[in-house]
């Protein structure tokens, strides 16, 4: 089981680390000790919108080996829906068996293709950039099976332990809620 | 205003960025224009217990300039809290007007001798290695005018918009929690 975690220019932190706190927790609380991953970026730069440095393990390199794709939002992701060379790398996943987006990051899986034909969230002030690539669902977590995806910023949390269910089961992701101190509403 | 966002090897991302991201906002989206804020850290080297790396802004310079300092958790702190040197520049925060913490951080501070003769919180399952620097309280948030501490890891998102609301008020909170799209209990 390999993830790869999605990260670029103007990406917005939590996004990123919501998901991936709940989501490596299956490894490091040995619910999946063999889980593996690697965080992976087009660029080798990876400055979030505070000017916070994030220091990719993977660049530019294909993401076709990978079990799930987890792609978080942020400003970055306005200008990346139309950079033909990033969307072309983030293409590279299409045949990973499962897709997931936080906030804005629906908008690069729309781009590349993967959202056609189905519903999917995002951050609500970006429902109607979502529009153009599928049919936009006011949830906090859109389960089209193979492709996942979160609303806002702190959703990210929410992916992640939803994640750490479907891949682990509920007990496991009950573990690690409670380790993570998380209440559900 | 400013801030350090303290850091360290083995802490744990999420304590450190879902009050990073509440707080930053307060510049992003222009309540307080003139926060400025330094990602500090005792060494050159920082990475989670994961293996994520951080990119300290500051290393190894003295605390005592800011306002607010916050201090994240993380199974590094266990060896941090008898760590002389690190504590002694932890210490060099002694005259910032308010210092606050997230899970675990709250045994730094306790160590450096911030809580002495008041209560605190931390994870769950550190509440009786907290007993011997303060009182313990089972609390979300627990405000002690100078000093808050924050409970387990997604915690830090309170404790960001409690500070948030502490700094700027109510509104700007309330707006800066529906732009991370958090829903509280």
């Amino acid at each position: 089981m390999k993830i790869a975690f999605v990260v670029f220019e103007d990406l917005t932190a939590l996004d990123f680390i919501g998901v991936y706190d709940a989501v490596t927790r299956l490894k490091t609380m040995n619910f999946i000790p063999e889980l593996d991953w690697e965080i992976c970026s087009f660029t080798e730069r990876v400055v979030d919108g505070t000017g916070l440095i994030f220091t990719p393990t993977k660049v530019n390199e294909p993401l076709d080996t990978y079990d799930l794709v987890i792609v978080p939002g942020g400003f970055g992701t306005r200008k990346l829906v139309d950079d033909h060379a990033f969307i072309e790398w983030l293409g590279t996943s299409k045949p990973c068996k499962l897709k997931a987006s936080v906030c804005t990051g629906s908008l690069l899986l729309g781009s590349a293709g993967f959202l056609q034909g189905k519903s999917a969230t995002t951050h609500p002030r970006a429902f109607n950039n979502l529009k153009k690539y599928c049919t936009v669902v006011d949830d906090r977590i859109v389960d089209e099976g193979d492709v996942i995806t979160a609303k806002g910023v702190s959703s990210s949390i929410d992916l992640g332990l939803y994640l750490c269910e479907k891949l682990a089961g509920f007990d496991a992701k009950e573990k690690i809620r409670i380790q993570m101190d998380y209440q559900t509403n």
